[in-house]
């Protein structure tokens, strides 16, 4: 996507043009860090440097270091729901729904697994979004009912993204369990949820 | 059961049979403070007041509130698991699988819940508990070889357990869901998991 329409996580109210660039250069400059070594990196200071700014404008700005971990947070989700929502299939549309599901829950569980030093960082700020569980639920209710099944879609759409949710990824990497399994073992868990196709 | 005895998550070394009689009345006042009023009602001082002992005595014994709160948790947990190994069915043994499985969702999901206030104010110090995760683990695999479950059963054990989770039960009350809908939803999930029963 070129440019992803801000979805469901934004938190932002308008902003004048020049402090969303202002916003989206240290948004910037905090991923560059972030890929550049760690999250851990990724302190008001080297922010502030990279972006060429003063550390009383980053504060400014985000508030603290858990309020530029939630911003990079938010941003990054909204980049992912736009691919959910309209990007490529498997994953965006045009593909059969078990397909997008199984490439909903691989997608997701990436994303979780790389943020999860991010997530981390950002404490409860983050992990109280209730916009994006009631993305992720929707999403996986319409494509459970275009399935044919049948039953308390809410809850069974929950069912399936509680062992998404990072704590579970990461005692299942703690307790041995490699990447390949996880995600065998939850297409197999969909496979089980959704049954056999309808007659 | 007349005195449960310590199980996987006993984390107290040996004690003196006078400390052990102190700890344990320093427990049943808290508990006793908590059936009257509320977690809240249990600070150290309520605790050392109704045990008849100095606030010291409590301190000394659990280290803070939340080491408190985590003792407590501790102690409800081995009566739990007690039930579990060796209670009446269909929790206990002797019941065919599939109710022990859906007694073990039901009863481990009103524990959490009666517990929810309580698991907050431990803090961190019971949500990494791993023992309790490795039994509950391990109990839901069991259940599921004997139904003839096959595939990766820690993994979907796993998925049976995340649902059941304080977080998520705290987000579906929140959402409106009733404890009546959530125990019905877990034992939809149940039988989808384990499908028909084997030829």
């Amino acid at each position: 996507m070129s440019k992803p329409l801000p979805l469901l996580t934004s938190t932002t109210p308008v902003e004048r043009a020049d402090a969303a660039r202002n916003r989206e250069a240290l948004l910037h400059a905090a991923n560059e860090l972030i890929e550049g070594c760690s999250v851990e990196g990724v302190t008001m200071d080297a922010v502030a440097a990279r972006a060429g700014v003063g550390k009383g404008t980053v504060f400014r700005r985000f508030g603290s270091r858990e309020g530029l971990m939630a911003s990079l947070l938010d941003h990054r989700e909204t980049v992912w729901q736009a691919a959910v929502i309209s990007g490529p299939p498997p994953l965006g549309p045009g593909a059969p729904p078990l397909d997008r599901l199984l490439s909903f829950g691989e997608s997701r569980m990436l994303l979780h697994l790389e943020q999860a030093a991010l997530i981390e960082a950002a404490g409860r700020t983050w992990g109280d979004n209730e916009a994006v569980r009631g993305f992720l639920n929707l999403h996986v209710r319409v494509l459970l009912a275009e399935l044919g099944v049948e039953g308390d879609l809410t809850y069974l759409a929950t069912a399936l993204l509680a062992p998404l949710a990072v704590p579970v990824l990461r005692q299942q990497l703690h307790s041995g369990m490699t990447q390949e399994q996880m995600h065998a073992g939850w297409a197999e868990l969909v496979r089980r949820v959704v049954g056999p196709a309808p007659a």
